[in-house]
């Protein structure tokens, strides 16, 4: 069985340069936070007494958070969210608070729309939604919008969310898994020429991150019907990069890995493939719906919504997915390369060439070792390290928001319990 | 045809006692806030500058806010939020950062939970969901989760929501208005006993509150098929005042009402129906997921349920629903009492037996003056007036978090703008 891409089509292979530190872009690391975690070194001759410089109270209890989602978000977006929350912006009230058809909240839900096409660069032939339900709803969606109940349509399966998106879908067409990365336990992706496709398939769904696995395309396969379209989950690496949208059909999206709080699912989808839900299908799971009233038909989740678009602005200002991958290649490397470099102390299963950016999977040689693992990064203010109960072991998520200090942090960490346990 | 109950079911009639300055319970009204609204009146003689003692800039900035959801949120509820947001209790992080397996959240919605149980007094017969999508999602849950197919529903319908209940339901059973106040323009509830329901209905479908035409029940019909239930969305009027959840199968509403942010439906509903959902329903649709997995089936709006737990605790602090109903009660006797002893100048098309305590529409004699008073009250900071665009006139929306300055600076408002145009 191919587990491996037969094309370098990696990202952490092909570009060392950009491994380097960048001197371009605007960066907003919290030095504050990552100096307030280091013990204060200070030499002083007899008694005098010194005294530290303040440092803020709220740098000094952050922590460093690796949990898979909800993630850690950006400091300065939760600043700008703190100081608007019981008065947003001179009108009088929190968001949480505005009518969804009010014009202060119209603003807000055009700017992040209007955000996100700039980031992915996403063109007018597709309409940008912001709907509720997770990506699991759209399990459901995908299938009764885009398909009839006879239809055939073909899922690669790199991991535990390909996996539940394909049995959602069994309800309402005629899926088939053309590709399976269970036998070697989800460690790797298909090489595309050699996938057995459907000829007929209305669409080709792929997961592109796999959270749990840590398992991401680094490019992505061409379905075999001209007519038909790609269609990918990008829940845990949504903005973490930019994409090609034109290659999808439909990309969707639980915001809160990268982008946002939990609550608010992103899609784009094509608009030519609006329109077609089958009769069963519940009106807000009906893409037309969304479409048609800019994602206002009923309430949306207006604070989540509101995040998102603070978010947005943050990676904008960050100088876009150019500079925010380049960030994101630095970290991942930084924690592979420790694991990579540890003489087997830590292992990653993943196959090198699709090792995820986001989800950092890894074990203990002395299996034994691990919840103490857990246990003394945590006091070390590094938390929800533990790997998903599916899987076993550690998992680092490392999202847009994880400052490199956090990686650094853990990479340190690392190395001295190895040090203590090798 | 009957628009009017039979028996007198009202509040609003039944006890006018409680319309008296209630002495016991805590009250917790931004008094700050209305004598900030009102023009401060300084006697002087000669020239002698008078500064008017310092106000809070948040008490001065704050607006009533009219809206019919999402709605305003208690001061006291907001300033906690924003204290919290950065760094919750000590936590190192936001709420909106939490994983929903961690344990701090994991306490957050067992909280919210517990507590809803108190001010409901909801039994363990009833299982509590927090899930997404709006009470929308639920017109198509209840069926797919308590009928097959082939099974005849009974809808009241007295207003827009009802309808559009009827309506998704009629994809997945056999759904029949037994009652619509449709000719009435939606101002009128049925005299129960007049009811012709069907004896093989499986439920029995209402809307508690009419968010749009203001129309409540002040009592609940009891369905004909004993193995039947009451099932109903109570969006509007959810936790504004006590309710016997033993008469009800499923009681949903959206949180964006009266207990918080937009983005969370609140299901409460009684074990033993579920785990029957067709077997076309979406996992994220089926409440048996939702129960097994304690709301936390994949990731659930994790910010939006602390905010209805801060919510919840305010509610229990002042004293329970039955204080609460006693502020609701009071709140919308002076503003019915203003519109009907404005010798026509007001109107209020709504029933007397059954007018809403949570959404007062109303409509001017001379109709041209409306845009008029909705541009007028925001000067002068009460927003969101305009009524629905399905029904026109105005709107108040006075929820739970409305507080009674609010509602006497509004029908001070209505007296001048009558005296001015009357």
């Amino acid at each position: 069985m191919a587990t491996s891409a037969t094309t370098p089509n990696t990202l952490l292979l092909k570009n060392p340069s950009i491994f380097k530190p960048s001197t371009s872009g605007i960066h907003i690391f919290p030095i504050t936070r990552a100096t307030a975690a280091k013990p204060i070194s200070i030499k002083c001759s007899h008694s005098a007494t010194v005294v530290a410089p303040p440092t803020p109270a709220s740098a000094q209890d952050r922590v460093f958070n690796f949990a898979a989602g909800p993630a850690t978000l950006p400091e300065n977006v939760l600043r700008k969210a703190e100081s608007e929350l019981y008065n947003w912006r001179g009108a009088g009230m929190s968001v949480m608070e505005m009518s969804h058809r009010g014009k202060e909240f119209l603003s807000i839900i055009q700017k992040a729309e209007s955000d996100l096409r700039k980031l992915l660069d996403i063109s007018d032939d597709y309409a940008v939604l912001f709907l509720q339900g997770g990506a699991t709803t759209q399990f459901a969606c995908v299938p009764l919008n885009i398909c009839k109940p006879e239809d055939p349509v073909d899922y690669i399966v790199t991991g535990s969310w390909g996996d539940k998106a394909f049995k959602e879908a069994a309800k309402y067409c005629k899926p088939n898994v053309i590709w399976s990365g269970k036998p070697e336990k989800y460690t790797g992706i298909p090489a595309f020429d050699e996938l057995d496709q459907n000829p007929d398939a209305r669409y080709l769904h792929i997961c592109a991150n796999e959270t749990i696995h840590g398992v991401e395309f680094k490019d992505y396969p061409t379905p075999k019907n001209k007519d038909a379209v790609l269609i990918a989950d990008m829940s845990s690496n949504f903005c973490s990069k930019p994409v090609d949208v034109s290659k999808f059909g439909i990309i969707y999206a639980g915001a809160q890995k990268n982008v946002g709080p939990s609550g608010v699912t992103i899609v784009i989808i094509r608009k030519d493939l609006i329109g077609n839900a089958q009769g069963i299908t519940p009106v807000m799971l009906d893409y037309k719906i969304h479409a048609d009233n800019n994602s206002l038909y009923n309430t949306p989740p207006c604070y989540g919504i509101y995040m998102c678009g603070l978010v947005f602005e943050d990676l904008l200002a960050q100088g876009g997915l150019v500079e925010v991958e380049k960030k994101n290649i630095k970290k991942a490397q930084i924690l592979y390369d420790a694991i990579d470099e540890s003489k087997g102390f830590y292992r990653c299963p993943v196959e090198k060439s699709v090792r995820s950016l986001m989800n950092v999977p890894f074990t203990l040689e002395k299996s034994e070792l691990e919840a103490e693992f857990v246990k003394e990064a945590a006091k070390e203010g590094m938390i929800q390290l533990k790997g998903h109960r599916s899987v076993g072991g550690m998992r680092a998520s490392i999202y847009n928001a994880m400052p490199l200090a956090g990686v650094e942090k853990l990479v340190a960490f690392m190395k001295d319990f190895q040090a203590k346990h090798g």
